[in-house]
């Protein structure tokens, strides 16, 4: 048998254990070319907020009564006939929150579990990791000795960011929730300065830590840190629009940024991107990254609780901001 | 003796006439290396409402009790030894609102009243005329093809605007206020359409006119017609952001664009741009604009108001939009 999470309703606002049905449901015979893959661990990510309201994004909608689509990893258990991958190759994949995927292969593809702990393939060498890097490198296009500030940045994506941007030789200022996550991104990941957003007032933070202002901006929250960045641009600033985490549980419209004409004033540009478009080069991407991890510059943390069981409530935690670094559900013993 | 508009208070919401005080005082003597121009043309634009803010913007603001800033164009009748210019020229300039201004020549530069007439050079190849080029060429970056929104389509910038983007093969279509507008832009200029958004709904409005959706918005208005075409938004759009006339007068906050996150979904880019930043460039770009104005490929309209007792009112024609194409004040009967 196989636990299967299944989308029951679409929510209005945050998430609540109705949104969801944990079901048993029989594992279907492969067909020709697929493969069926026991899942270990399933990533867990601020996207998959947006992707079950209706409509489409920048991806369909999961459809209510669909299993709820995840990226996870896990390990071939049984093959069809697939020209590519065989039994026991471990498949970084997005057959979503079940014990049991099967699949013909698209968007799957092997890792190998000696060069990096597996839950490190859906975060830092995963999706966010790419993210954090094509976002910072393509859109923010850093340069040496520049400000960066970043949000979510004890986060999966904005760690990365904050990371990369140190490796290019720029000064980096996080911004995230409580002491700890100031603490961590500070004294464990070198940032140059962090702001509590929690216990700080953020305008007065930010000209404390940006006393120059800002040249790239990465959001991954929106709201109003968005406006107070906006507040404190260079001249030809970019702020990279990676997600609004502030604004993906409202019941009312988004707040728009109320100080976007700071664009104009300071010539600025404000871009948005979406991972998928830079999949030709996650793998040069990725042996960036192992070399980095490597030579002990970049660190990656991921946070993993268990079991299919407790999606919902370790869900929630990306929006209550109780977690660490990328977060992750396990939900294979194996 | 000199008539000059003085700022006499900086205003809250829509200037009324206290904003202003029009005083008669003494010319000043010449110094070493001064003209004196005897102003015909007063050009009126919507930025000058953000001159008179406090706080400093893309430019310091105008100070209380100085000559309300603003670009002209005149006749030098005195020098005292200046280098380039001399009794009988005329010059664009940025002598603000009075009759006779004292220069010693920054941001003067000779035009000729035989090639155009004088209030064309505060406009089509003026201030107004050169944002419009870069604006749309620079940060546009416009392709054969595309499809082209513009707000103030009937304006000083955007009827530049819409028929450079027409001249480069665009699809292009304007919103302005009122029947007069939509025509004069469909009619005489050439646009492939309109929206009056005085008249119209304008989501179903530019669903109608895009079916395809926006490669490019130059927004000179921001509001409720921002996020309208935010939300109409193509893969790789981009939105040049040369002004906000609708929020220009308010007494609250401006209004954020809550579809902003469309940048996202989309990989859009929104940037700001100040016409200043092209100065260099400006001569090669009026020269391409007169070439293509003795083509008769671009039509240039000045409304020409009298007096400079009427400021006020006339300045208040930006706001209420009665004015078709570049507003204008003479103030010297030569």
């Amino acid at each position: 048998m196989n636990k299967q999470l299944i989308l029951k309703k679409r929510p209005v606002g945050l998430p609540d254990a109705d949104t969801w049905e944990l079901q048993s449901n029989e594992i279907p015979e492969l067909k020709e070319g697929e493969v069926l893959i026991e899942q270990h661990f399933i990533s867990l990510d601020p996207a998959m907020r947006g992707w079950i309201n209706e409509g489409k994004s920048y991806i369909e909608p999961v459809q209510v009564n669909d299993v709820m689509r995840a990226g996870a990893v896990g390990k071939v258990v049984k093959v069809n006939n697939h020209p590519k991958f065989k039994v026991g190759d471990f498949l970084s994949n997005y057959g979503g929150v079940q014990q049991y995927a099967v699949s013909n292969g698209t968007n799957c593809h092997i890792v190998d579990p000696n060069l990096a702990p597996l839950p490190m393939y859906i975060g830092t060498l995963g999706m966010p990791g790419m993210t954090a890097y094509f976002g910072i490198l393509e859109v923010g296009k850093i340069k040496e000795g520049e400000t960066v500030l970043v949000s979510g940045a004890a986060g999966a994506v904005g760690s990365i960011v904050g990371q990369i941007a140190k490796i290019k030789g720029c000064r980096v200022i996080g911004i995230a929730g409580g002491e700890k996550k100031c603490k961590y991104i500070t004294e464990e990941l070198g940032f140059d300065g962090a702001i509590d957003y929690r216990n700080e007032e953020i305008n007065t933070a930010l000209k404390r830590e940006c006393p120059k202002g800002i040249d790239v901006y990465f959001d991954n929250v929106g709201g109003d840190i968005l406006d107070a960045a906006l507040g404190r641009l260079r001249m030809h600033a970019r702020i990279v629009v990676c997600g609004a985490i502030s604004q993906y549980n409202n019941k009312i419209a988004v707040k728009g940024p109320s100080n976007y004409l700071s664009l104009l004033v300071n010539r600025a540009t404000m871009q948005g991107m979406v991972v998928f478009d830079y999949a030709e080069n996650y793998g040069k991407a990725a042996a960036q990254m192992g070399k980095w991890i490597a030579e002990g510059k970049l660190k990656s943390k991921e946070d993993v609780y268990e079991g299919i069981e407790n999606f919902h409530d370790t869900f929630l935690r990306l929006f209550s901001g109780d977690k660490m670094g990328k977060l992750v559900l396990k939900i294979s013993e194996n």
